[in-house]
């Protein structure tokens, strides 16, 4: 056996003992040389035998890590759709997750809270502490009604990013995506009005659609493209839709994107039909890779889509900071957050906006959506490694969620109670849905760094499911 | 004549001069006595003198001061209000108000905005900048669906003022009072359901009456003393009213103030047609005398009233901090609250506790109490040296808008722009009506320090309004 191979035996057992686990760096090819006292061309060597093998993918000058795509788990099936407008539920749950004891030992998977601890955060939260003196009596005056100019100047230059195009003028800051949702979904619908929406989704925006009396009309999405345009033109052959509502880039539980070629299918859609895009955009700045996938909005040349966004995932959601850039709907949308909540409040747009004018959202930005795609990785590798043979999770390439489908005998609500009981918490799929789907699915949050405590809680998901399994 | 004769007719024609205007502390007995070097008794007779010319009032404590009974103008006349449900409309005008520019030479009377320049407010200021680095992670997390627990505790503690008893868990915090009236309306509503409020009433209630497809039933008002009682019987009788929505305690605009009877009463008629009332109390802490006026909620025993309030008034706008009691409606509220924008802000919440906590709050309170009683008295006079014979203006007894009825032949509309053209802003009666009522009527804000600057307003103002019925 040659040197390198001896080396790469090694390294190979090592991964498979877990000593490096799914999205590790592995050791530098010029310390490994130094180790082992052998070249840098046997280590060269052994790495790409370990990455023929599977185990290690090379990233562009950081070096090696274990490979995620050995145990990945498969992807969750295509949801079979009931095509038809039905009343939402699913309050109690919701509150729940919400409304979390202070000082209680659980381990919350299920809450979308983004990782909060990042040292590239600080700076946003020196700005909030020094701008309340610095700003003086400007920080306890009303700010204008569409927000901080400021702010609104910046985050068109955010937008960019995603492909638009937008002046200050276009935006309404709003207090967190949810109002930029809400507020839409009041300007252009009313009672029995009927929106189109991904099949999982976002159970904010469906809470919103059953609170304002609209019905959803969930449209079935493939899990790594998102929905399917077959079934969103059938579902506008066949009813009377007033608007579409999309989270088209790291879907919000599913994790899917919809590609290029069918966010502008989805506009041309839209235009034939002469009905509004809602695109909530919350997650589309947590690419994992650079650029990051267009908005459809950046398509957009007549004002159709209204776009709704945050900084509550990006950056901070006790800040409630959101936005929305509503195109034709500008002045009804602006006269909706009037009598909703009038101005949102002053001092953290002006810090968040002091925050990206100084570079410190783009050095978070990049913090984090390197911390996010590990800890997916390592999220999917616990799952592959704890919970049931013929378990499936999404493969999301922004965000920070994982879906997983279970075993159709499982009854997430169920589980999510007996994991209460033993100190964890899941998002139980019938959360994302007006229906009755998703029993057997669960979300789970992989924001925070993967401590041993968030791996032992899988742990304990995977415990629970088996038992559930066996005593069926 | 007596020495004391003629130091009373020397102070009474300084006052008629107007180098001692309405509201302002006269000079001390002590000091008098030592100028003019006559006894403390001859001093003290002089006084009694000129209170009965009535050009002075003495204050317990703390010494004479300039009368404003004397040139008070007569109140408003009782409206002939057409009792039939209207659509609303006057969205441009409340545009114009909040989105101002922001280096602009206007003298703005027409905003209800508060007096931030307080030293009192400072405390405020300083815990906001200190929580941040205090609170740590805190304030940039999700914080509860109801809000931070200590500033509902510090809350439930400030409405034993209004003769409300309270808990924390009664209470949910809002993005101001705005939130508060706007997720009630939704949750006891719907699109062609009516409303039953005062006349004049505040245009951010009639918006959000207009914007969720309600109607608003206008019920006359008495200058002094609030709703007709008998003419809400009447509208009872006559329609389906679904709630009614009232501020009776300081109206915004009319001043007015319902009497303890009176609010008992409108108590009783809700419960024999089973209805809620929603009750903003928005300016009900900013009472000139102390104890301050209870609230309708203080004799709620079963959950009927909807109470709402903010710290937009008696602390700062800018922060965003509203909050209901939505008594039996509470799990409804909290539902149209998570839908419409999840958490508020958490930052301003923990420092409005702490304001609170700390004491803060309640001397901020004495401060602004004395402060808008003096403007008040100030404001009035003008209003009476100023405007034309014939002009009345409201009596409120806290708060900080005066309420201005103008010849019946002045449009205030026109008169608005006329003054805009001169540099001051007024805010036109027809804001405050979903009919076509109080176009001669105007508000003004008399919140801030009585400046020379806004003397010169109200003067040109005057000028205006003398022009308007020369030229008709």
């Amino acid at each position: 056996m040659k040197l390198y191979e001896q080396l790469a035996d090694s390294l190979s057992s090592r991964i498979e003992q877990g000593f490096y686990q799914s999205g590790d760096k592995l050791p530098s090819i010029r310390n490994l040389s130094q180790q082992h006292g052998v070249s840098i061309s046997t280590v060269q060597e052994a790495y790409r035998l370990i990455e023929e093998r599977g185990l290690a993918r090379p990233r562009p000058k950081s070096g090696y890590y274990v490979s995620t795509q050995r145990g990945l788990p498969p992807l969750p099936s295509t949801d079979q759709v009931l095509q038809k407008p039905l009343q939402v539920s699913q309050w109690s749950h919701v509150l729940h997750m919400f409304n979390r004891p202070d000082n209680d030992l659980i381990t919350w998977l299920s809450v979308a809270l983004p990782w909060l601890e990042s040292t590239t955060l600080r700076p946003l939260q020196n700005t909030l502490s020094d701008l309340s003196r610095r700003v003086g009596l400007r920080g306890l005056a009303y700010d204008r009604l569409n927000g901080a100019e400021e702010l609104r100047r910046q985050l068109a230059r955010v937008a960019i990013d995603a492909g638009c195009q937008l002046t200050p003028d276009d935006i309404i800051i709003t207090t967190g995506c949810q109002e930029a949702l809400s507020i839409t979904l009041r300007t252009i619908a009313g009672p029995g009005d009927i929106i189109a929406i991904e099949s999982p989704g976002f159970f904010g925006a469906l809470q919103a659609i059953e609170a304002s009396g609209l019905k959803a009309l969930e449209i079935p999405c493939h899990p790594e493209h998102g929905m399917s345009m077959e079934a969103l033109e059938l579902a506008l052959e066949q009813w009377p839709v007033k608007a579409i509502l999309t989270t088209p880039t790291f879907n919000n539980p599913a994790g899917h994107t919809l590609t290029d070629e069918n966010k502008q299918r989805m506009l041309t859609l839209a235009t034939q039909y002469d009905i509004p895009i809602i695109e909530d955009d919350i997650y589309g700045d947590l690419a994992y890779s650079y650029p990051r996938p267009r908005a459809i909005k950046s398509w957009d040349t007549e004002g159709r889509v209204i776009y709704c966004t945050s900084t509550s995932k990006t950056m901070a959601p006790g800040l409630r900071v959101g936005w929305v850039a509503p195109g034709r709907y500008l002045q009804q949308v602006m006269h909706m957050k009037y009598i909703t909540s009038m101005s949102s409040t002053t001092l953290p747009q002006l810090a968040v906006a002091e925050f990206i004018a100084q570079g410190g959202y783009e050095r978070h930005l990049r913090r984090v959506r390197a911390h996010y795609q590990h800890n997916r990785d390592r999220m999917q590798d616990w799952v592959s490694r704890y919970l049931p043979a013929g378990t499936r999770a999404s493969n999301p390439q922004g965000g920070f969620v994982l879906w997983v489908e279970l075993s159709q005998q499982i009854d997430a609500n169920k589980l999510n109670e007996r994991c209460q009981a033993r100190g964890v918490n899941v998002a139980p799929g019938t959360l994302f849905t007006a229906g009755k789907k998703y029993r057997n699915f669960i979300r789970l949050n992989y924001a925070q760094p993967p401590t041993a405590e968030i791996e032992q809680a899988v742990q304990i998901v995977g415990e629970e499911v088996q038992m559930m399994m066996d005593q069926d």
